[in-house]
């Protein structure tokens, strides 16, 4: 029987604090919550996901690196480190996965440093300004990506 | 009867080759194939969508003023007028409606001119790389913002 | 008899929209009333206007060509093109004409991209954040230096 | 009765030779000429001007600030300190007055360090490059902005 | 029987103005004499010739798409769009055709703007500089290259 | 009884060193000798602190989600990372308390990498270069506003 | 008897305009006020200031040359001769006395010009954001370091 | 008996990796390989090695620290910190030890973010593209520098 | 008889400093004694000199235009306004004389603002470096060529 | 009788390599072959050539000061030395000759140290890209200017 | 027999003072010295050097050609000529050798303007800032790798 | 008996063409005339002088390496090779003698590439501008040095 397709779903640093904090510019949903909607549509596909959330770069890499046997591709949002790790930019590289790149806003609507990612000129995609729907999108195009 | 949402699609300069030219770089689909999935998407979910696509920079805008007020959102694919355009841009502020923008490959990993878009700071959201999965997740986000 | 001086007044993109659109940056008055009031000034002063609006760049170069030899001077605000066409710029300079640039908004008051024109190092002089009044200080400075 | 609208006319260092220096570049008009016509277009308006030069930058700032309260508008020419003086800029920021920025010449078409002005930005409009009916011009926009 | 060689010959914006504007800076040619001249350089070494000048960048994007199933070769002058345009430049890679760009004037001698061009990193060679004979010298080139 | 104002003193990387190491630089007093200095300036005027170090990026996030809802403000010398993490100035805002950011050394006296700081536009004041006095600077700042 | 110290306090342009003008930017205290302020408490420790105001660097730099010998430290807010005079700072350098440097508002929350100051790489120290009490807290730590 | 020189040897992110991902750019050696071989040229010469390998930032300091006055030099790749951290420059500085910097591949023939280090300045001197040879060339360099 | 060539001396701000204020970098020589030198070499070669200091840019414009008709030109050492001020440029452009500009330091080998100045373009040429014998330096050059 | 046209021929540093070194950049054709080629289009044209090449930039300035008198033209390929090289552009301007720079490759599509040439502005015309056949299209395009 | 690989040593302008001239910043060993232990250390290897040094850019190309065939690899500081030298660059390249690239001081910690190489990006690898032991271990590094 | 001071005298490339080229931008003076001036001012002063020209950057190299011991000083034109020329300035550097730079034309009046030179930061001075004048204030600044 197949295996399942595995995503490993990363999320960077201040995303715990989803639904508490600043809900005028993220929204209300929990990360719980966004784990739980991309868990029920990993499921809804035949594929699986594990998710981890870190405020340190060095766990996120951690992890990235003890998965990636494990997993098909990942979905991440990296929020504040997509502008400043080359660290993270060569540990996602380097798992030889699809990467797909989510961000809850529009980065290319808020200051200049935002506008360069670290990521993105090796992920595969990148999905930009949908709040919790940017995750979602990012999955089904990681899954149809995998699939095919 | 409410009235059915509907999608303005925009296809930039040539979009129209789609499928015939540099199949490696864009894949084999046709511009009319991908409106028709757009199509039965919109369809799907209760909406409508006219498409237009043109090499000219002033036909776009053209359009654009005409069927704003008919239309509740915006879909575009600016191509090449992206990086150069602000022309467009006014035109899609002026229309005060949701703007989504995709492309199909993945800017940021391409030459370093591709890197700055004129309408990604006016826009909601933007999805990138995902060939043509890009204006299906965009049709989504945009159908799903214009439902809230 | 001395013929009348005679002015090209060029609009650029998306200035038809003109009093229908964002009324709060670019004020009620719709271009035909523009048009309506330069023509009014143009005759008290014995002077002609000609209009033209388009949303190509193509076009307007093809109209600066085709009525360069009747006309005196030009009257442009190149609005988006302001900043992206050198090929306006060129056509500009080939009339041999004194242009005089005028903008509805103080450009240099938002966005940095719109810092920079291509035509003012062309031009006569320019004229920038008086609303409609900068088309018609525009027009009065541009037919005094053809009186004189 | 209603009282005069009174406007504030600085002018920068080395206005005062104006007629006497560089003719070919500023004209043959001396200041106090451009004063005087200054005067009776205001007059015209029922409006009232009062005219200032200096080649200090303090000095033009303690006389914006002494003026600030009996005056209604600003019609500035900052010549030199167009391009270095934050300290100007803000004096005039502080009087809470519509600004108005006028030049002789086409500052567009001269040397790279004249195209940024810090004035430009908190001004209501910029009138450039008329020669000595810039200042007129200029004044017709502000008295026009005072009457609205 | 071999095919004759064919070459799409496209002269970009304000070059249908030949020999009637800026002669000290153009030359005296006109575009229809330039055409007849590449006609007959084509016809002695057996190729053939089609010729096309617009002011529209769309246009000529038309006329690109339309025309590369019949064309071997590509020989422009992209004018104005040489800095501006990336949407001709993706319609140029798009033909899979060997481009050759040509200048009348030297563009490197002329306005900073001018030095960057968008065809360059795409073109086959580049001939700058020789007025009329920057046209017969590209030609020749794309000629040895296609006989090759 | 009203409870007593509480701040959050944060001590970014290789800050434990002080004292001990480049004291010429630093001066010789330790961290805990701050600390305790700035509790007794608190306790003087009725306020508290708690303060923490790390070497780790993400600790000093952690920490700041942690005790968000029982401080009352926070006082961070970011140290290296000041001109480096986002994600700690993501952290910083979320909490929508006042910050006060301090500096032992003259950092605009430094190299140039070190004059730009990803703080301070989201702080409410900086200081800099009064070696441990600018914790106690910044420490009196903050009481005075959270007692305004 | 030990002399005691002596500050010299420098205001740049505009600020006699203190609790005038835009006090929601720079509060309502006037400049007399902030002097007393200031006064008192040098007294507190054993110290004396003296003060000065003047919307021109020529008279800055005047009193700082004929203060230097009788004073032991300079206190200054440059205002908006911060970002724009080496002037003022050569004059500061040459006292050879402890500048401290202090700002009303947070400058680098401010414009991007603001954020660079001709003063800091030559001050002991800055303090900016804290209203009024960056005077103070200015002036505390310039006798701290006086004293020691 | 004197002492043997000790030598802390720091592996930056993804260092861990070696020998399992991207063999073409990195090659097959393992991280432990590699200290081993560290560790018998050390001991060859009567020295010693201490290695220590982490993707945290924060570890990597905390190390640096710790070790500090036991060891008489570093040897340190940085990996992706090179680029990024201003905190591990800060801690290399604070030791006060010789700093020998290293790197697998040449970063001079990579992306432009990789020429730039923050190490390279306050280094001893840097060995930079000769795969794992890389770190038995800079071990050499930093005893013979030791010895002398 | 012939009338003696005059010259205008015009010292920056701070220069009154000379000798007294960083004799290491500008030498012990008082600003009175660099005038007693200039006029005995005017008088040696029949030239006459008049000579002014003045910490205000505005005070240095005014002696310029008031001195222009009755000088033949102009020594200049602009200090710190060499950088910073166009409205001096201005002025002394508006002169119409031969400019010579001088500098006690090299400011080449000082920090990199001190690399441009706004003086120089329209300066016959520059001295820097030599101290006192700058002054010399350039006067000779002046007086030699108002005599050539 | 009129004497003969003569042009000299400059190759730039390795260039004496061609046909040996790099094929696939550079061809197999040889420099002596080349000059065998551009004699032979001389000679049929009437005209005549001098061809000299040299790794020292000093040996090409040499030639050009003793050659200049004889020559009407210079043909020159500056390889590494065009963007380097301010002494070999004062020489070439100083001939008061017709340049014309040409280059085998096309610069523009290599790395962007390539695209700026010393050359290019003080030149004739640029060809560029087309293998040996720059040669010929350069000397073509140099004699009919001669002839002109 | 198999033969010896042979090395060319290629030292740059300025290198034959070493020894006498500053020998605080580049040490007391003479470059004959360094060429004697260079070959000690070849010889013990079973390889062979040929060392040249030149003042002259063109000399040192001419010495590459004419030894590339001869020579197995190069090992090359090239001095004052790495930053400038696009010549020397292209020579190295044409050789199709394996380039060592050596620096005695660490240029990464001098002027900014060392801190670019022409030279590393198509160097094998390089060794900076170890004084005459760069060559040593720049000389180890390639013989290693002209034995794999 | 003191020996006299011994000056190196050195002119870059072109320079030889003095008088001959160029004389409307150079003047008519030849390099062998300026020499006997030189040579007639130097002994004056009982000094003495030893001039070179070369177009070769390592000549000029190689002549600074062997005079230095025998000369006091170095009056250089670096010519074209003053923007370009590190090794010039090692070279120069390296003999630890006082240099002068001059300058024949007023190098910042002239493109924006001459305005920075590599030898003005280590010079001890410059005089540009003054035609043959430069040299010789140059030699006289330089002798006045020497017998400080």
């Amino acid at each position: 029987m197949a295996e399942a397709v595995r995503v490993l779903v990363l999320h960077g640093p201040n995303l715990n604090q989803l639904g508490a904090r600043e809900p005028d510019v993220y929204g209300t949903t929990t990360l719980a919550e966004i784990d739980r909607r991309l868990e029920a549509l990993a499921k809804e596909r035949g594929a699986e996901i594990e998710s981890f959330q870190s405020n340190h770069e060095g766990a996120l890499i951690d992890r990235l690196q003890e998965a990636q046997t494990r997993c098909d591709g990942v979905l991440i949002n990296p929020a504040g480190l997509t502008h400043t790790s080359v660290a993270l930019r060569d540990a996602l590289t380097a798992t030889d996965l699809p990467i797909v790149e989510v961000h809850l806003s529009n980065v290319f609507a808020r200051e200049e440093f935002r506008h360069h990612s670290f990521v993105s000129p090796i992920a595969v995609g990148v999905v930009s300004g949908f709040g919790v729907a940017s995750y979602r999108l990012g999955l089904q195009a990681l899954l149809e990506r995998l699939d095919a």
